[in-house]
């Protein structure tokens, strides 16, 4: 499983992103992760998998994965085709890409099958909690109405990183927890790492500046 | 846009056409096709485009895009990014993968901007007409309940082959139309074709055989 | 069918329409439809459908139907349970609660089999255009932005509404065009039918008015 | 909260539970429930909540609300309506109706704030736990493959009946397991208690009973 405290970038369907943008972003998080010792991970888009991990030693994950196995499923995410790809782990039940609950469980147990990393992400302390039952990897938490905004999770509502952090050890102990929602800078990610999480999961923070690389060294001296 | 008639193989999520063996697939289609002038495309999944497309000169599609522009659209298909990957081409509405009919408008919308061939999936007659309104490049009619099978739709029910033809003409002239489900042979294609069609569309006929070179020549000999 | 030219209210889920309130303004559509001759109709939740339709004599509809036979489906709104209670129309595929290409095709296949009145929505030319191809009783165009705004639709985009027209007359003349969103009185009315239409369909216009007499009177006066 | 154990009827949408159907079924219920103290309560669609409200003293449970709030919802399940149509409960997330995981947080929640009794369905051991986390009413463990089947839950796979009553007891006491699936006569009842359940869930059992009285007071029988 990847080192913990971890910074986790997921690059959603992005310009900034797409293509050789994924893989410029990808040897930007590689070079500043072996010079600072950060652990870090990205995920990209499907198409973005191979072109990534053929280049850089940060794990690569995908963004999603469908509850699917080998078969008749044309055009979803197959977990074996992400892991062959070269992903190494894989983002589940992100706010943008919301399960259902009994394929939540579902796409768990084809990570854990196939030896994938995975955060499962939440939108509160309650399903955070019932996340854990399943007894996932890491499980993220991000009030969506916090995403793509200015303030971070946690200046914001600190509270729901701490709550979730309780509620779920009291069910597993094993979970690691992140949190997300509006990280920018190394002072959110050091407040999350204070309320008990084990690291951030972030999106437009890194993908939108304009200096990409000095807000990545930010973010990595939070650890 | 792609010559026709036209063989359109559709490789789904089957582990014989994941990864490595995807290319394997393509680089067996691209030698027949060089060496009969059957004309031949071939839909990977995400994963696999630009494993497929730096490696072979037939057109590598996709088998999936979302309605989507590039943006917060965390592990869904966006067309950008298969085309950045190297497809020229995508699957639309495929019965595996049906999508409500606005987001088909607009996945037809997107395709055009992008200039990706695209063939939109129809279960039936009145489908193929109602898909017509949106002037796609093909339309592919397959009946549910005989993909997968082992009658060709050609010989289960020529009548939606031709009856398609006719419906989409009567809308726009310049759709072309292709059939699918249960096509297995040459006879099926050139059956195909006979019915007024611009080839096939097929997946396990090709992806689930043993000696898939000798299937692949069979069926390029029906154009 | 329906007398047209035709007002129709959807009520949603508006608390203002929900139960009592929903045959408060029942009523009141009746009363004023008898006074005045205008026809109407009222689409309400499936709950409210008997509540009204015991006590009025305009046509009551269903907000929704889902494209299935009796059977094994927990909670989804079947098509002969919405008769039974009462209902003689419905509309289909509203931009509240889009249907797959298919599902529309099998909404409008089982509408016809119970003799219910319908109308099927769509968000812009194109889809109208698609959707006669279905050749249904009613097509109605409501540009998703304009929805529950200001401003009707046949001032703020009149050709939507005239090319909507055009459209689907070019595939089946017997299908009528209704128009909504932002329809507020008597003028948006008698705008939509000189702009070809059949007639409105709206909600919040009348749902949300502090006077609903007034207004319903007022767009009668458009008829 | 209704009285426990209870044997709880999904009358799903079948020709046979559909308008007065449904109501000759609850009356049935009814008088049984009535003679024997057998405490039942019956899940009707939202068409019929009303006509069997007026008529029977048995709890009249929804099969689905959605996660809304009123407002602009067109044609799906608002709480409020089916609370001011009479339903004292409701069925959520069941297996033929699946939620995303947010939406059944949000779903029980709505249930709380109008105190509706809730049963939320379960697939497995593991989706029953998670949902303990929500502190539900009920949670009911119905395999999906034997939904519908011969053979009862209680004895393909008493397991899953007395694991998920430990693993949701592990999680909040006060949450009562019901177990349904294949569930027939009134040794299956009884033996579902045996497994530590508070009763049963269920539905072709009854709704397709050729003699639904004595099928009905043989289930009685057990509890």
């Amino acid at each position: 499983m990847i080192d913990t405290p971890v910074i986790v970038l997921n690059v959603k369907t992005y310009s900034e992103a797409t293509g050789s943008n994924a893989l410029e972003l990808a040897t930007l998080m590689d070079k500043i992760s072996k010079e600072t010792g950060a652990s870090m991970a990205i995920a990209v888009q499907a198409t973005d998998i191979t072109l990534c991990t053929e280049k850089v030693d940060i794990p690569v994950w995908a963004e999603h994965i469908d509850p699917i196995k080998p078969g008749s499923h044309t055009g979803w995410t197959l977990p074996e085709a992400v892991k062959t790809a070269g992903a190494v782990g894989t983002l589940i039940n992100h706010s943008e890409h919301r399960l259902k609950l009994a394929d939540v469980d579902l796409c768990i147990t084809r990570a854990k099958e196939l030896n994938l990393d995975h955060i499962v992400c939440s939108n509160n302390v309650s399903t955070s909690k019932a996340i854990a039952a399943f007894s996932p990897n890491f499980i993220a938490v991000e009030p969506p109405e916090l995403i793509g905004g200015d303030i971070s999770v946690t200046t914001a509502d600190p509270d729901i990183v701490s709550n979730s952090v309780k509620a779920v050890k009291s069910i597993s102990k094993n979970v690691k927890v992140l949190c997300g929602a509006g990280v920018k800078n190394g002072e959110d990610v050091s407040k999350a790492i204070e309320l008990g999480s084990d690291g951030v999961l972030l999106a437009s923070g890194i993908v939108k500046a304009k200096d990409k690389e000095s807000v990545i060294r930010n973010l990595a001296s939070g650890l």
